[in-house]
């Protein structure tokens, strides 16, 4: 997906909250402010929103001295989707079909993004979205391909979805690998908020390589780009990595909300959708051999 | 009111939001937004918002060869407003103290902005606002001045708002200067918004000679700051007119809803709190002894 124009009031806006979170000085956020407009003034809008972050979020790291401006409210997120846990152990155990409820709760999850302006509530949004309907469900193809995958790889997108993402790991009880970020980015997942998060228990715990807050193939790492090609299954979470996969050629399943209209337009869906989309899952048969339709 | 940081993603936003009515060009749009950039660059924060806009709106104006983009939208606001007046009139005529249900309908008004990104539903917003508490409510202050008041300078704001004006302009019955903006800025009111608006009816329509989206004295006219200076009473609607006038030290009444953080923490107050505020005006007794308090 290509940067659109709103995105860029959009890398302002972010700039500015995560410069706060990392100084109070507000001459070093307005100089911030002025290099992300630099920045943005000899932007290609060929790349992807997610490309464009890695670079403002690397000035923030450099400008402030912070390396992750995010690190107290990931660990607040994660404390307070760990709260919810058990609630949704019950309600999972009282669902008609698990998959599907582990797959709402971890879609759910994703509201948790601090990348954007909307403010949410955790307790209100994740039930709301437990009931919501889904503008792509694809949830058939997606159970196929569950069923015959031996190995998924999960990319992970923000701290405290990452406890929801659990609850799905779980359920789907396959060899799975869950990809964080290699670098703090907004409140993206790193490694240490996957642990705190409890996947270690359900998972394996791998950088992408990326320090982009999504996925950018080229940027990663081999031995992710390895594991993107052999996979049996992927499961690609929230906006950012959207942003850098929705033009891939493999097969992807990804689960996201609808946070921004820019996303929402390049998805085809309204604004505060809820989306299980898979893509390139047609030819994903011919390709290799792992769907019976 | 000086600039605030938060008000940078802002200008990227207004500016984002102008060009596209202007223009389908996308590339167009991207030049504006980088030169939006480059001002915002070497912007001194001590000036308000207002002269900020003034110089975006002008570069607008420039980039795109459209004089007034939100034109359309402004004689839609008007019609709008219009179609609402005879319920507000019966609403009126039933109040118990109709001038407190003028300045409510006046301010009701002032959701008609189009240099926010927040959306608006005319008939809903008014309603609700028609029985919001006031966070400010100078209105004793308001009635006294009112009552000696022989001329009184209205400052406008934005197009379909001069509609609800009209409404308060005929309640006060005094020898009312009803001053717009010089020039197309946003969806303010210029002179021949406020004829469509009916305001000749009831008030002599002025320029203020502003270029910006609100008050800057100092880039007034001199018949503006004339008035400024002799008018028994000066009423300052929307956010705009707060930005230039709040650091005056004459006294004016203050009559906004609070639709950006920005300056509902300038003002003290919460977003979408509607103001009556008067500054000045307990001094007002002593600089020009019109008010027995």
């Amino acid at each position: 997906m290509k940067t659109y124009l709103d995105c860029i009031p959009c890398f302002m806006q972010q700039t500015l909250r995560a410069g706060r979170l990392a100084t109070k000085d507000e001459e070093k956020i307005k100089q911030l402010l002025d290099q992300t407009g630099d920045l943005i003034k000899h932007l290609s809008m060929e790349k992807t929103p997610a490309e464009v972050g890695e670079v403002i979020y690397a000035k923030i790291r450099e400008v402030t001295g912070i390396n992750d401006p995010y690190k107290e409210i990931k660990k607040r997120s994660i404390a307070e989707a760990k709260e919810m846990i058990p609630e949704l152990k019950t309600i999972l155990d009282k669902s008609e079909n698990r998959l599907i409820t582990a797959i709402r709760m971890a879609i759910a999850g994703n509201i948790i993004d601090f990348g954007m302006s909307k403010k949410f509530n955790l307790t209100e949004d994740v039930t709301r979205i437990l009931a919501q309907d889904f503008a792509y469900f694809d949830f058939k193809a997606f159970e196929k391909h569950l069923k015959k995958a031996e190995t998924i790889l999960y990319i992970a997108d923000n701290a405290g979805e990452s406890v929801f993402d659990r609850i799905l790991i779980e359920e789907m009880s396959k060899k799975t690998y869950y990809a964080v970020r290699e670098v703090p980015v907004i409140n993206d997942v790193i490694f240490e908020d996957a642990i705190s998060s409890g996947l270690e228990d359900v998972s394996e715990i791998i950088s992408s390589g990326s320090h982009a807050p999504g996925t950018i193939l080229s940027t990663c790492s081999p031995e992710f780009n390895h594991l993107f090609k052999e996979a049996d299954l992927i499961i690609s979470k929230g906006q950012g990595n959207y942003e850098g996969l929705s033009d891939e050629k493999r097969s992807i399943f990804f689960m996201l909300k609808a946070k921004c209209p820019v996303i929402a337009c390049d998805l085809g869906v309204k604004e505060n959708d809820i989306v299980l989309k898979g893509i390139n899952i047609k030819n994903y048969k011919n390709q290799k051999d792992h769907v019976k339709t």
